[in-house]
Order: C-alpha cells, then sequence, then structure tokens
C-alpha cells in the first residue's frame, strides 16, 4: 500500500491555461481500462524533456526525441498504457511513426508536431490499430480541467493517481503549474523518470525550458529508485504555453525554477511512495561528502541493498546491513573510522562501529515509522546530496511475479 | 529450497594431510550449534587469500591481513558464526587479536601464526570469551577427517553444507583437494566469497599460491551473485601442505590451477544454488564482448535485476526485462540492434526486438525448468565471461526480514 500518500482531489488540481487533455479507453491490453491520453497545445507553447539513458530505449523515446530536435512547434503529446513499444526493433518504430501521423491527421498538424510516449510490457508488438481506434474518443474528451483523469489514464501497476499543482505570483500575475507523473516498478530513473508532464502557462523560451526541465529531473526524478531498474521508456516533459502573459526572465528565473522543482518532486517523491510493495518512504541523506558522485553512490548502495531493504519491511533495526552497504558503495578512499551514521536523530555508528550511546529501542522505535530518513555524515568534504526509496516486502515479488499474467 | 544441491557426504571428503580440523558448539549466537571451528596446519604449509573489497571490512578481516602479511609460517586458522565482528571499530579489532592470542597459547605458537574469520550479525561485540572458551573443545575434536563437519560448522543462513573433493595425478603421484564454503546471502563477492577454505596436499611456495587462489577467485566465487551485497567478511583461503611429496612447478601449473579452479567453482555455485530463497539457478553468458568488464557490467545488471529475478521465480517469460537490463547496464556505445538474447537453445530477441522465430511456448518451456541459461551474444569483440545467480522469491524477502531474530 502506498506510504503516506493521499489520491489527488480533482478540484484542486488547477487547469493550465493553453493544455487541454483527452482520455479513451483504447483496449490496448485490457477492455473498459482508461489507456489513452492526448494532451493538446495550443499555439505558441514551447516544450522540453529529458528522457532514458537505456539503450534500449523504446521507439517512442527515439521519435519524441527526433520530433522534439526538428523544433517545430509541438501541437499534442500522444501517451498510451499497456504496452512500452521498447524492444521491438524496426516494426516498434514504425507503429511509433504511424501513431503519430494518425493524430496528426485528426488534429490538422503534421506527424513531426506529435510526440509519442508509451509504457507497459516490454518486447511485445505494439496494437497500433487500437491505438487509432480509440484516438477520435480521446480528441471528443478535451477540456481544460481534465488532469485528473489524465492522472488515472497513464498509470500502470500505480495504486495511486500522481498529480500536483502551485501557484506563484510572478511580475505582479499569477503563474500556474500542474503536472502528473506514473511509475511504481522499474524505477530508477537515470536523466528522467516513468513518465512525467508538467505544464505552466508562462512563458518560457525552449532553450531556457530545456535547461530547467533538466535541473528539475535532476533534484527530483533522478534522485528516486525502487528497485534499481532503469526503464526503457523515461520522459519527463516540462510543457509553457504562455497563457498567463508572464515570461520568465533572469529576474524570475529561480522562483520559477524552484516551484517547477517542488512540483517535480512531490510527484517523483509520488512515485516512491507508491513503490510496488512498499510499506515505508526512506530519505537517504548524505552529508559532507567530496563531490555529489560519491554522495549519489554511496546512497544508491544503500537504496538498492536487498538486504538493507527487507530490514526497513520487518522494522528490525539490523543497521550493520547499512554499513556493509556504504563500505562496498565503491569509495575505495573511504575511512569508515570518521563517518557517522543516524537513523532519524538517533546516532547508530560512529568511529567505525556501533555508537556507544545507542541503544536497540531507539532503532526499534525509528524503524517502526512508515516515513524514515537514514543520515550519513562522511566529513569528507562540503557537498550533501538527497535520495528517497522505500523498502522491499513480499508484495514487491508478488506484483512482479504476475505482472503479465 | 537449494536448487540441484545434494549434501556432501562425508566419505566423499578426501583428508588432506597435514591439516586437521576441529569444530565446536560454542553458544555464541544461539546455544546447541555448532559454531567455531579450528584448522590446524603442521608444520611446512603454505597459505595464501583473496578478501572483501568492503571498506567496512570486519576486523578479523584486517587483522588476517595482517597476519599474512608477515610472512610467519601459519598454523591455525580460527572461524566463527553467529557474529561478524564487522562494523565494531577498535573493540572488534581488540577482540580479534584476543582469540589469536588464546588460540595461539593453546597451540603453542604466536598469535601472528593464527588467521581469525567471523561471519554472522554486523555491528554486534563479538563474544571473545565464548570462543575461547569454546577453543578447548574444538582442539580436542581435531582430526584429519573432519571436513564434513567443518563444512556444517560454517553455515549461517545456509541449508546445505558445501563441500567437495578432487584427485589429481601430477609427477606420478597422486595430489588431493579438499575445499568447504559458506554463504547464502549478502552474496556478490569482490576478490573473494564469503567463507572459502581449499587445502591440498601438494607444495606451492606461498607467491605461486597467492597468484593461484586470486586466479581461482576470478573464475568463480567473483562470477556468483545473489542480492548484489559485498559482504564485510568474504576470504577465500587456498592452503598448500606439501604432504603429497608433489612440488608444482611450472610443467603443472595449469593443471593444478584446472582443478583448484574446478573445486571453487564448484563450492561458488553451491553458494548459489543455496541462495536464500532460491528457486531457480541461473547462468549467465555473454559473448564476443570488447573486454571482461563490458562483460561483466551486462552480466551483473541482468543479474542484480529484482524484475528479472522475479520473472524467474515466476516461470514468466517476460523476457523484455532482460533487454531494459542489457540497456541500463552502462555499455553507452552498445548497438542493440547488432545483439541475439538466447534462453537456453532458444533465440528470444535480435534486430533490437523479439526474433521472428519466438514463440512463448518455447520460453515457457526454458522457463520452466531449475537450470536455465541466458546467453547475450554481444557481437563486439572476442571476449566472452560467465556468471551465476538464482532468482528471487518470497522466501527471500522472509529469510532477511526474519534473520536477526
Amino acid at each position: 500500500m502506498p506510504v503516506n500518500l493521499t489520491a489527488p482531489v480533482a478540484a484542486q488540481l488547477l487547469p493550465v491555461a493553453g493544455v487541454s487533455l483527452g482520455i479513451a479507453e483504447a483496449g490496448i491490453k485490457r477492455a473498459n481500462r482508461k489507456d489513452l491520453l492526448v494532451i493538446k497545445l495550443d499555439d505558441g507553447a514551447t516544450v522540453a524533456g529529458v528522457f532514458t539513458t537505456n539503450r534500449f530505449c523504446a521507439a517512442p523515446v527515439t521519435v519524441a526525441k527526433e520530433h522534439l530536435a526538428a523544433k517545430n512547434a509541438v501541437r499534442a503529446l500522444l501517451v498510451n498504457t499497456g504496452n512500452a513499444n521498447a524492444g521491438t526493433g524496426e516494426q516498434g518504430m514504425s507503429a511509433a511513426r504511424t501513431a503519430c501521423a494518425e493524430l496528426a491527421k485528426l488534429l490538422g498538424c503534421s506527424p513531426e508536431q506529435v510526440l509519442p510516449y508509451s509504457t507497459g510490457v516490454i518486447m511485445e508488438p505494439l496494437p497500433v490499430d487500437k491505438i487509432v481506434a480509440g484516438m477520435p474518443q480521446a480528441i471528443a474528451n478535451l477540456k481544460v480541467d481534465n488532469w485528473y483523469d489524465a492522472a488515472h489514464a497513464i498509470m500502470t501497476t500505480d495504486i495511486v493517481a500522481k498529480a500536483t499543482s502551485r501557484q506563484v505570483q510572478l511580475g505582479g500575475k499569477i503563474v500556474t503549474i500542474t503536472g502528473i507523473s506514473k511509475g511504481s516498478g522499474m524505477i530508477h530513473p537515470n536523466m528522467a523518470t516513468m513518465l512525467g508532464y508538467i505544464a505552466t502557462d508562462a512563458k518560457i523560451a525552449q532553450p531556457l525550458l530545456q535547461e530547467m526541465v533538466r535541473e528539475a529531473a535532476n533534484q527530483s526524478f533522478n534522485c528516486i529508485t525502487v528497485d534499481g531498474d532503469t526503464s526503457t521508456n523515461d520522459a519527463l516533459m516540462l510543457i509553457a504555453t504562455g497563457k498567463s502573459g508572464v515570461e520568465i526572465n533572469d529576474a524570475d528565473r529561480a522562483a520559477m525554477q524552484a516551484v517547477i522543482t517542488d512540483v517535480a518532486t512531490e510527484l517523483a517523491q509520488a512515485i516512491v511512495r507508491d513503490g510496488e510493495g512498499a510499506t515505508k518512504f526512506i530519505t537517504i541523506q548524505l552529508e559532507g561528502g567530496k563531490d555529489e558522485a560519491e554522495c549519489k553512490k554511496i546512497g544508491y548502495a544503500i537504496a538498492h541493498s536487498p538486504l538493507v531493504k527487507t530490514a526497513f519491511f520487518a522494522s528490525d533495526p539490523n543497521l550493520g546491513r547499512i554499513l556493509a552497504a556504504i563500505g562496498y558503495a565503491g569509495v575505495t578512499d573511504l575511512d569508515v573510522a570518521k563517518l557517522k551514521v543516524y537513523l532519524d536523530d538517533v546516532l547508530v555508528a560512529e568511529n567505525g562501529g556501533r555508537a556507544a550511546s545507542y541503544l536497540e529501542e531507539d532503532g526499534q522505535r525509528v524503524m517502526q515509522q512508515s516515513d524514515i530518513t537514514i543520515r550519513v555524515v562522511l566529513g569528507r568534504g562540503a557537498v550533501d546530496a538527497t535520495l528517497w526509496t522505500c523498502d522491499f516486502s513480499y508484495d514487491y515479488v508478488k506484483i512482479n511475479a504476475s505482472y503479465r499474467s
């Protein structure tokens, strides 16, 4: 069950002028399931995105990157669940292009103005005919106050939909930001996440928008992991419609970046809170590292250790497993006698071993919580980093031993 | 349950002249459990070993390396289970030294002639008084035909003991090699394994012995993983007593290396077959890589993927997960259109997607087996590598959510 994650409330998701969303039940994998989303953009919107680094990246990732690079105005984003169109070779590329072309026909634009996204099972042919057949239903459903349904239409093994909104005053005017994401397993984004879409009515030039989406991803989706598996289909897209009349300039950039990163972080954390089988949400804070790379190495070693993750599932303060993970993280000149490990406010280890002040009952108290912070103070430098992960339960195995069937 | 792994038969484990073994129930973690092993060596034996690269390496690892480096004749190895003496700081170092000194007193040698080894829970003080109290019992039990009991005395979460023997004719005489190992979880050795001890009655000079144990480890224990967690206590030791009268020279070296590597490989594979919760034994063959590093990167990405491991547990040919793991392994110039993936004899993927000839029923047939080979033909060069791993089941979570209690 999701960890301290409440479902979004439809009325709290703010429309973003210039963006309309339409969903359909296209029957891609199963009948009677919302599995198709069209995001239509008005003239003048800019779009930027970051994508998976997986070499077996999906056909739609390749096509979306091509279409973005062509620098035509993007008119629509097309998202399907139920099939990842990854590991599908030339046939998959052809299916992704067909889907773009057919939606372009219906919307009166060129195929290059459509960006495609898919998520679901890998290495099965995309049923593009079903997607095309579902398009009119999605187009008929297009409306600006449709983020709630859109968040549901992109879910796969997600239990809770992920969506959030913010408003910020810039240049005397209100700017709105709304975003949605999906993801629950195969989560170890590397420059992006499973799927995330954030839109604002600010006006942001495309090169700046690209910088902002990368910065937001680095601080959010690139700091989470459920199972260490980097997906073939990750994408985080940022859309700026300009409809608010507020153009982001140097003076406003930091404020706008902060709110976009905040939205991205909430959406990224929601993915971990809804991680497959998760019962605990674990924040891993690395402090005093020499550089970000070594902080993340140690953080991910802890976050990916099945032994650490199962100990958290059991609420068992078997905390030597954290030390072992720190030790094998690959920081070869690490002096373990100099670091300190805390569980929330409890000092667990220092001087290369268990802290003299540590009491099992204190560790036990923190382990019972559903939100827990592991803090590793490295004492090597001035760089900090934070990652988020979840525990590893019977249900993770259950979900992934039966996902296809 | 262990996968196609039969328990050793006492009568098939051959004594190695010059090595005697004694066990005791020292009550280190629980009463009435064999948890202490003394391996006593006659004069003239040489000893070499490889150890964990974990920065949080256990106190006994540090002490054993120190004592080996001092180049005194090794007279005894002391092994305890129930406590890893890792993450125990200065107190742990002191405990390891005390144990060596006390055993040295009883055997009439110097403390530097004793090598200590521990395995069990991390970050708890070693009850060295119990170990010392158990020593006379172990010494009274010393005998040359005691490998079977020794293999049992070093088990922790192991279900089946691991031990094997070989004989080889060299220079017209018979040389005997017998080895034992333990390990089931926290298995991703890096230059060693949890614990492994191999002895031969050949005479092998120490520098050569060190080369041979490293070579054997690289081909065996360094090619296995259960959960990707590199232990704090890994050690593989190779002992040569010289009692057979056969001295290994350049002419015999390759033959002797082959049989030592063979013993090490059987012991290493036994650890995977007895991997915590394992129901499948998976061989991962990488062929046609540019170098060993990229072969192992791709192999370990597959072997560590929880999604791949749970699909094997479910006997579900959800083989796109293998492609995803290959894609994120970190080989950044990998051309996925050129590689082929086989499941045993079944061609699963080529040309960047599912093979045209692939039938789900063929994949399903292989997935039902308990021993399965994943073969990845990279088409990039002439280097091959093989790894061994197991699947990921409910029982892995169960074992590791309750190991301490």
